[in-house]
């Protein structure tokens, strides 16, 4: 059966401004000392598993040209652009048509995969792979992949699996019961506990037929406007009926969309070093931190520094007695930021909307 | 008698780093709102006492041009250069010697001030400073300004003074007991409850002939040096004589060279909103602090900012959930210090030295 891969990369990534902007969002950012950006270690992460021909790329519209900047050995046919941000059930669907649609009769199993994220044991991610699209292969089975918890976040929803005989129909993976929104800390702390639940990471395979058909099921307009969109592919008219239909669907989350609704679920655990580098944090997960517990990168100087993040670009960042900040220098705007309240750089950019100073988004 | 007025402008004031540097020491800068340079408020803030034709500004070499610049009705003869640095007492006895030189018999009075000061309340210092005149015209006596302490600073020197009858011949001054140099934290806390102590502002009157006779008193050696260089002055080998005799001085403060060793010595208080001006810190002494504590200038966005100094340059800096925080921003270099380490940004300096980061000093 023929494996593809689908990479989603229509996200803004706001919780990485400076760096990100509104026309370089983050999975087009380097945050690695290799130079490669976030996209670029998702495709070359899945190369053992496909060809580049299946390979596919879903992203907004405004971002086309800078997938193919980065991502040269992709094929353009296989760049799928949105019209307009629309959440994952609508993307995915897009993209399942345009695969249906190339593949014809033949039956491919999708792997969806988010193109902002990290994992540090690329062979392990590969051989979860193999087991998910094992399970998928077979009936009409979808797989979600989960990470297995070390804290209780309260950022990331979870799965919430089974450890009965039934549930454990297939090797190295477990039945979903249910998915779980983002918890409380009482609750992430119970579920880390309990041993039966797992990160959902966004990472997904299934059979491009059975993800159709759940689309027909459960959200059949939507589904509708998917056959209109395939019907155009390749004809005069494919651009305005794919601006038409897409701009028409509701946003939404496949999870709620689809998954929530479906029986057929199996979580395969990864444990291949799984980061999904939400905010600056994430670089004292990915990089060494020196004796002082810091990140520096670049044209620093610091004295007394403990347990922060440094990203300087070309200025001297002259750094003297701080704990726990995160700094990152650009051309045009520097952030500094406590760490415990990384995730009020939204906040900033909110008020960058409200006093409309574009040129800082 | 004449009045003329003597700014001692050859500090390096690096603690303003990164807006201090090498060739912009802090009496160049302007650390207000209003634009004028600490150098050209000290000018402005004495007009009230003399004409321009008797202010002296005694600098090092380095930095004529700056003083050009920023003091243009400054007469050019006026302009005092030392050749090399060499603390307070060959500063002063330089100058008094081109005085001299410039008003042949007429004796003068001397009013020697540093050229980095912030003063608030500008006509009780003049009005200070008149007392401090008639006080140095009679007799053979110097005067020094003492500012009343609000708080134990272990940063300053202090002047011990006496309250007894013979100690209070003149109005609004008392004899000067002793001067004591930078104190301990217990010792400052003495101090500051006895009563008796004022804060060594570095501000002084005297008689030029005073002065003078005092080098030759305490200094010999430096003072054949004066005259040495006073035959040269207006001739062909005054810049050669200049270079050579200043050079030979020893490094020597006028507090340890002259001060502590003469006897007619009172103190004039000051209550005129001094500040010295000495770090960071003191923006938020010159400025107003808004609802969270914070003295915020140029293109800034803070959120859940509080009791923190930010000065942006053309840059945005961006600042969120920060407490006890310096920013300073320049066109090369951005300082982000705790405000309890200022006195570190010393150093940040050292590194650079040390890293032959010329660009940066």
């Amino acid at each position: 059966m023929k494996i593809v891969v689908v990479i989603m990369a229509g996200g803004k990534g706001e919780r990485f401004w400076p760096r990100s902007r509104k026309n370089m969002p983050k999975q087009f950012l380097s945050l690695t000392t290799d130079g490669k950006t976030m996209i670029q270690h998702t495709v070359k992460r899945i190369c053992p598993l496909v060809d580049m021909e299946d390979v596919f790329i879903v992203t907004n519209k405004d971002y086309e040209n800078l997938v193919l900047e980065q991502l040269p050995n992709v094929q353009k046919n296989n760049i799928i652009l949105e019209p307009i941000a629309r959440n994952t059930a609508p993307c995915i669907g897009l993209v399942a048509t345009y695969i249906k649609h190339k593949y014809k009769n033949e039956e491919t199993v999708m792997i969806v995969l988010p193109s902002d994220h990290l994992i540090k044991y690329n062979e392990m991610f590969i051989d979860t792979m193999n087991n998910a699209i094992k399970i998928a292969s077979e009936d009409e089975n979808m797989v979600t992949i989960g990470i297995t918890p070390s804290y209780p976040e309260i950022g990331y929803g979870y799965i919430n699996f089974g450890y009965n005989e039934e549930d454990k129909k297939y090797s190295g993976a477990y039945k979903v019961k249910r998915f779980v929104e983002k918890p409380n800390l009482e609750k992430a702390k119970e579920y880390l506990v309990s041993g039966k639940y797992l990160w959902n990471s966004g990472m997904f395979v299934w059979k491009t037929s059975t993800i159709l058909k759940s689309f027909k099921e459960y959200i059949p307009e939507m589904y509708q406007g998917f056959v209109k969109i395939e019907q155009a592919i390749e004809t005069q008219s494919e651009d305005e009926v794919l601006e038409r239909e897409f701009s028409k669907f509701k946003s939404e989350s496949i999870d709620y969309g689809i998954m929530e609704k479906y029986s057929d679920i199996y979580t395969v655990p990864g444990n291949f070093g799984w980061d999904d580098v939400g905010s600056w944090l994430a670089l004292e997960r990915t990089y060494k931190t020196d004796e002082n517990g810091n990140v520096i990168d670049g044209n620093v100087i610091s004295i007394n520094v403990k347990n922060s993040i440094i990203q300087a670009n070309n200025k001297l960042v002259a750094t003297v007695g701080i704990e726990n900040i995160v700094v990152v220098d650009t051309e045009d705007a520097i952030l500094i930021c406590a760490k415990d309240k990384v995730q009020d750089v939204k906040k900033v950019i909110e008020n960058l909307k409200l006093c409309n100073r574009n040129q800082y988004l």
